[in-house]
């Protein structure tokens, strides 16, 4: 079983954390959401959702996970790498050879912001993209680079999922899960992962 | 603007209902979560994920919304079919010809339960169709009989927005949505209206 953090700033994108959240507690991993830049557990979304986080991230500066997924929304990203207890937990994470998984605007506001990609390909949501020098953009729905895994948007987290289950080696436990969920556009435009690439 | 209630009972369907919020409130309409069958506003979802929810059920029994969204997740959809206040609540926005949107489970386990469809065609998640007489299941992605619109499953919440939206008279601000979110599969096999038939 894979632990998986789910980081959460005020403003984050609830849609793109809750698919998460929901897909990777249906292929029965330990997700764990973590309050980030505050003192409480609940954290109001982008689009004004309040949601309890399960825990605060300064009482998981310690713990390693296999995965950190940081979620779009410009306000929530934008606080997200403005945080300096998140990069901190996040080039850790890098550092330990764990998956990274910035969604959205995160590769840019976080990741690019902050110096955490170097030369690595990337992609993200809009022209954000354009405010920071570090790594290199690429216009894809999902790119992996190493222990780096970018999505566009909101509009792919399906396929985002299914390419970090993937990258986690539940790649075939993620496909029957998004059959079981009716989901009929698998195809993800990253190379060498068949499972995931395989159209319907 | 449109105003739309969206149902919240305990194990309801977090990316459904969360997906749908979402969406709607991208297209500037007014979206109210409303908390069913309890007296506080948090509830809890089919994954474990604590929401708190605009209102209580309880204090909108004379409101009439535009459209009214049930979200699945099997204990969620069978709670909100139990529950006599929200079967109330749908039967009164049935009737006045508002669009009453049951997805995934809910389509069986709130409207079929209670024999709200009649002989209309409808859809909703793996084969809980035969536990009911009521109502003409179909197996398609997005269903739309009169005023009422069924959707399959969490994987095809984007095409359901998308034909939510269309009912709402909000089907071209919602293709662009879609395409500012990057989602990239608008075909939905539902008929008569090209604006969400278009493919890409």
């Amino acid at each position: 079983m894979n632990a998986i953090a789910v980081l959460l700033a005020e403003g984050f994108e609830e849609g793109e954390a809750v698919l998460l959240v929901d897909f990777f507690r249906r292929l029965e991993q330990e997700v764990e959401t973590l309050a980030c830049g505050r003192a409480e557990l609940e954290v109001v979304s982008y689009h004004g959702m309040a949601m309890r986080a399960d825990a605060l991230l300064s009482r998981r500066e310690d713990r390693l996970y296999d995965a950190v997924f940081l979620p779009g929304g410009p306000n929530g990203a934008r606080r997200l790498g403005a945080d300096a207890a998140v990069v901190r937990f996040v080039r850790r994470h890098l550092e330990a050879g764990a998956l990274v998984c910035p969604f959205c605007s995160a590769g840019a506001h976080v990741m690019a912001a902050n110096s955490l990609l170097g030369d690595r390909e990337y992609t993200c949501s809009g022209d954000s993209h354009t405010l920071y020098a570090d790594g290199r953009y690429v216009d894809r729905k999902v790119v992996r680079s190493g222990n780096i895994l970018t999505g566009k948007g909101l509009g792919v987290a399906f396929e985002y999922a299914g390419a970090m289950a993937d990258a986690l080696g539940l790649g075939e436990a993620a496909m029957r899960q998004l059959e079981h969920i009716y989901f009929g556009n698998i195809a993800v435009d990253f190379p060498g992962h068949p499972c995931i690439m395989r159209s319907s």
